[in-house]
């Protein structure tokens, strides 16, 4: 019985009744209305009515509300950032934070302020964040950086080398709550050239 | 009339129907509830019950959730840091993390993610927020840069000067986020060793 509701959680025939177009339609608009209102706020009952959906259709078909989120975001997956090898480690940070044009670094700020609070509640949530958020940058940052240091750009030992994530969770969390500006391409390729290549004695 | 209802929120008499050190108590479990639980979970019945007190009372005494939040967090004002002054950067660095224990600074961490959306929402919230836990750590930060720069250990137009504050940031959001650590003393200053000093060329 265990076995079975854990099954049901994948299972495709429990989806089949929405299409693919209707479902990202709708996983849209669950990430809109958690920007808006924060996690806690989120109500099925919101999430129903700002769909057009029935909530015994979003009960049916996702469970509850942590399902429902974590689909979402988990539907909206990040770029592809695989493909980055400008030659030049500051090349390859700024393209980094490039990649994203202003607008979806203002969704993502927003993102992460509506999850803070509920990601330290639900281990769920925090996995599906860290997998969507989280995860991807850090892989391709570990990539990049191990290449600066294979081209001679940064020492091996150095150690702002573990802190490249911090300093740019930085630029972003400070610029969104003590600047009260958006985290635009301008400002974080400034804070790079003005932080980050500096600390790495790039 | 409007004048007689803003003067209330001030008023002595008002608030006179508490001892100072049941209001001390009340708000500091207040600060404890809203870490637990974040802002928007945080109702007026949750308060009452941890506090002994009557709902009637709470919002006789303050009359309602925002007001609360922002006068708790305007009494528990942050330890003075008007008087770091070593002769060097990094002893000043060093002392504004270290005037924080641990427990304090997983405290105001647990604070910040409580309030990340709501302060977006409120701008009363936003205000106090700001006085309690912004404001005053970068005023200190701004004399102990000026200081470090008289002192010709920071170049006057270095452009990091204008990013110390986010780079701790980032250290204290990004050690709590992706490290999934407890801010500590030692990450700290471990990290403003490895980063803000080499940014800062000093």
């Amino acid at each position: 019985m265990a076995q079975a509701a854990t099954g049901a959680e994948t299972s495709p025939a429990r989806r089949s009744r929405l299409t693919p177009e209707r479902e990202a339609e709708l996983y849209a608009a669950v990430l809109d209305l958690l920007r808006e209102v924060g996690y806690d706020a989120l109500t099925m009952d919101a999430v129903a009515a700002r769909t057009r959906s029935s909530k015994a259709t979003l009960y049916r078909q996702w469970g509850g509300k942590a399902e429902l989120v974590v689909r979402a975001m988990r539907h909206h997956k990040p770029v592809d950032v695989s493909d980055i090898d400008t030659g030049s480690l500051r090349g390859d940070i700024h393209a980094l934070v490039l990649r994203e044009d202003d607008c979806h670094m203002e969704q993502n700020s927003a993102l992460m302020r509506a999850l803070a609070m509920a990601v330290h509640q639900d281990p769920d949530l925090l996995r599906a964040f860290r997998e969507l958020l989280i995860e991807p940058e850090l892989a391709e940052l570990r990539r990049l950086l191990a290449r600066a240091v294979d081209r001679g750009e940064i020492r091996e030992d150095n150690p702002a080398l573990r802190y490249v994530v911090h300093m740019l969770v930085g630029g972003f969390a400070a610029r969104t709550m003590i600047d009260e500006l958006p985290p635009t391409q301008e400002f974080l390729t400034s804070y790079i050239d003005a932080v980050i290549l500096p600390a790495l004695g790039a």
